[in-house]
């Protein structure tokens, strides 16, 4: 899958997280000779080498716009990759999704079977915390126990896999607008967001700022799914590395098919720039999260 | 399942800690009228009313030795009989062990389906560590992220998750006693070992006493699993409320495969023996720890 970006900023930052966090999750998983061989190539299958890493760069650029140390940050970023993997390798069980192909590579359960992708997403799923958890992640007990909280809230039953849940049971109602915002929101905002408080609780962001951060993780997270919907319902499968139209094809609303194509992007548009507009008390050294902002609506997978 | 047990002491003792910890989860699931209700439905089958509550008992009791407060006990105790809940619902899976009964009770996929099961088994594996990182369990953040440390590690690749691996791979090899010990003390050892762990951590216990509390841990663990393999073996599937026999079935080696039963009970005697002798140091107020030692041989469930 080629990342084809405009901003260059935006693409050098990238670039170099994605190669941090290959670096660490190489570093935190060596292959033992046990039976538990098959186990850590599988979890290495399904970080190593894929993925956008939106979410660890997101954490990242807080935590350095508040002084937080590198190693930290990227510490951190792999915490929250780990729980996005996992996430990932789950919903794309044949009891689940049911896809084939994941970042342009196979899913874990084709090439390996499906008791392995299940084990391993819990693995990664515990490896999250153990992570967060690791005085070297933060030597401040209290940014180590904030930082799990803020996790395992996004995670768990009223963030990411309460909205999975939800996103499944949308095969069988018809949800409106406000209930599919209430979905997404859960279902991808709720990591995105927890990746930008997660900067913050790092960086010991002060409670105004925070709050800042959070409606500016809010609006991105939003029009992320929007141009999601988008892509799958106009974009090029090739590109996205996934099976694309599958949600139109299960009779799920999307926000596409709610608003249409056209009120989709201007939606998606306009959250965007008020994103932008959170970010107003910060300078130049808050050109990333614009750029973020931007790329959230302009990419093409 | 009934469960017959000739020491009063801890026969009481669990009844108590089964209450308390179903009122826990009763409060800590109320079910959302959303699309999250199958769910948090799916949670409370596998969570409340069922199981033996072996894990929390030792974590309570240990905390109590150190006149840790009831509540905060009582809440850490949710959190890892949380994460025991998880990996019976994920190892339940068809693609797993293929379980149709738990506890005497339908499984989660049975019951509703396996896309809520992977869901449900997600939701508490988060929560566990929401519950742990909350200032209601502890307004020390130390003691907080201690826990989340132990419960994680003990829950990844290298300890429950890596020993269920494993086990799978056990099917295709052949494996001596050194190594069948050393997948159990992965697959059910490192959670109890994490239940006396937590309570000593709660509990601030002086780093002596909590190398003796491990010692009595590992050695229950593996008492444990000795007679789990000898009740698979010789038990009864209503009494144990589950399907029995499948290890064999399947060509695994176990204890009893390769001891036989008597030396296998044999060793599993001796094992809790050496349980009871690390408890040396204290007197009256461990002799729940003795009775639970004495009753993972005896228990016929």
């Amino acid at each position: 899958m080629a990342l084809v970006l405009a901003d260059t900023m935006l693409s050098r930052g990238l670039q170099a997280i994605q190669r941090e966090i290959d670096n660490a999750f190489d570093v935190l998983l060596p292959v033992p000779e046990d039976g538990r061989k098959k186990l850590i190539q599988a979890i290495r299958h399904a970080t190593i080498g894929g993925g956008k890493r939106i979410r660890p760069l997101l954490l990242i650029t807080v935590a350095e716009l508040y002084g937080v140390g590198r190693s930290s940050a990227v510490r951190a970023g792999c915490a929250i990759e780990a729980i996005h993997s996992y996430s990932l390798i789950h919903d794309d069980l044949p009891c689940m999704d049911d896809d084939d192909l994941r970042h342009g590579k196979p899913t874990v359960h084709k090439l390996y079977d499906e008791a392995t992708a299940v084990l391993a997403g819990d693995a990664l799923h515990a490896m999250a915390f153990e992570l967060l958890a690791s005085e070297s992640t933060s030597g401040d007990p209290f940014v180590r126990s904030e930082l799990v909280m803020c996790l395992s809230s996004a995670s768990g039953h009223n963030g990411m896999a309460g909205g999975q849940m939800m996103d499944m049971e949308s095969e069988n109602e018809t949800f409106d607008l406000h209930t599919i915002t209430r979905l997404q929101q859960l279902k991808t905002g709720a990591l995105l967001g927890a990746a930008v408080e997660m900067g913050a609780i790092l960086g010991h962001a002060p409670a105004e700022a925070r709050a800042q951060l959070k409606n500016y993780a809010r609006d991105i997270g939003l029009a992320f799914q929007i141009v999601d919907d988008l892509l799958d319902h106009e974009g090029d499968a090739e590109k996205a590395g996934k099976a694309l139209r599958k949600d139109a094809d299960q009779g799920k609303q999307t926000f596409v098919s709610l608003l249409g194509p056209e009120r989709a992007r201007e939606q998606a548009q306009a959250l965007s720039d008020q994103a932008i507009g959170h970010l107003s008390a910060y300078g130049s050294e808050a050109e990333m999260l614009r750029a973020v902002a931007r790329f959230v609506v302009e990419r093409d997978c």
